[in-house]
């Protein structure tokens, strides 16, 4: 059967995208799918992803770590937020973490009906691209954006992922080739570089997380693939 | 006062952008905005979108041409369709056009709230990107994409206005600095060629339309400018 990778650079647009039967690989790299790769990687038990600030409240006293983000900060009265530097070890092993955030657990939500998934991010690029290769299933790279609108590093990460997995799949559509040519431009000047450009990343630079953005760029640091189980995020077995 | 332009990459990302104030560029290269373009340079008197085939059939009798487009073909009992080679000037010059499209129209309504909205087009690059040069508002460039979904040569365009505007812009989005590069990526090869990866158009060429492709990437063989005024496209005086 001739398999299928699309790209959906919003998840305002999921409802024009196949979801059901399909791999959905949910991509948010500053900073929440990077953190959740880094937290599991670092021995978190599971994550729970919701979509307000008041859900991930409910889980108060409940043994859980919560953790929610908006526009780019810690909301106040929560554990922490979307840093990677907040899923060391000492922080999240064997702990279990509810996170809300602006844009990533949105974008989980909107493609519950998807055969399975997954979360993106450089941090696992290579382990996430072998295991995609050994699927039959059709592939969604669904990125999270921002507020609803376009944003770069997902969509270069997108294209890193469809440059490693392109051998294997038949058809493209047009965002998945544009996402991989703009990855390919990208890592002529290196990822950073690039992003400077975005105006995305000059409003993340404002909040003063150079060293998340810096982190969240790194490679293949991280093997795990986080797995939606039951609502809730794993590490694949 | 800081000019933003933002490129917007499918109509159903519309509500996520600041429409009231804005200058907006609808753009659906292959072909709807190409052929209102050429119908204009060749002396159409004006052309009324219409976002339903009902709505367009409405208007017989009334010595209107009618033009009907739905996935690429011209729907039954309609003069003609979103083809470039419909509006040659034996074809309407002197003539009022009633035209609905499976995208462009579509886009072209959602946009009603603007302060302007605009035709792009290849055949227009250059007048078009001078006007915007001497205008103040920001400017929203807007994509019909395919059905909701994200398109290569829309996108292109997009990024080829960017490519001539952006020294009178202080503030880019990410999504048009995507645009440029992909638009400075694909001119290095030739538009025609790149697009042969795209997705689309190798659907566009199974509709045995070629000779529209190549006839809706040459640049600079018009020169008006549609502009929309009381729900009616007219060239811009």
């Amino acid at each position: 059967m001739a398999r299928t990778l699309e790209v959906c650079l919003s998840p305002s647009l999921i409802p024009h995208y196949e979801i059901d039967g399909r791999i959905v690989v949910v991509i948010d790299i500053f900073r929440a799918t990077s953190s959740i790769c880094y937290g599991f990687e670092n021995g978190a038990l599971e994550i729970i992803p919701v979509a307000t600030v008041e859900e991930c409240k409910s889980y108060e006293g409940d043994s859980y770590l919560l953790a929610a983000e908006r526009n780019g900060e810690v909301v106040e009265g929560f554990n922490f937020g979307n840093s990677p530097f907040s899923y060391t070890s000492e922080k999240v092993s064997g702990k279990k973490i509810v996170l809300t955030t602006t844009n990533g657990t949105h974008a989980i939500n909107k493609a519950k009906n998807a055969e399975k998934i997954v979360i993106g991010s450089f941090l696992n690029l290579d382990s996430l691209s072998n295991w995609l290769n050994e699927q039959n299933n059709d592939v969604l790279l669904l990125c999270s954006g921002w507020k609803n609108k376009f944003n770069l590093e997902d969509t270069l990460f997108a294209g890193a992922i469809v440059h490693q997995v392109k051998g294997h799949i038949e058809k493209l559509c047009d965002a998945a080739i544009a996402a991989e040519d703009l990855y390919l431009k990208a890592k002529e000047v290196g990822l950073r570089e690039y992003l400077y450009k975005s105006s995305h990343s000059q409003r993340l630079k404002e909040l003063n997380i150079e060293d998340d953005i810096q982190f969240c760029l790194k490679q293949n640091i991280c093997s795990v693939i986080p797995i939606l189980k039951n609502n809730k995020l794993v590490p694949m077995q």
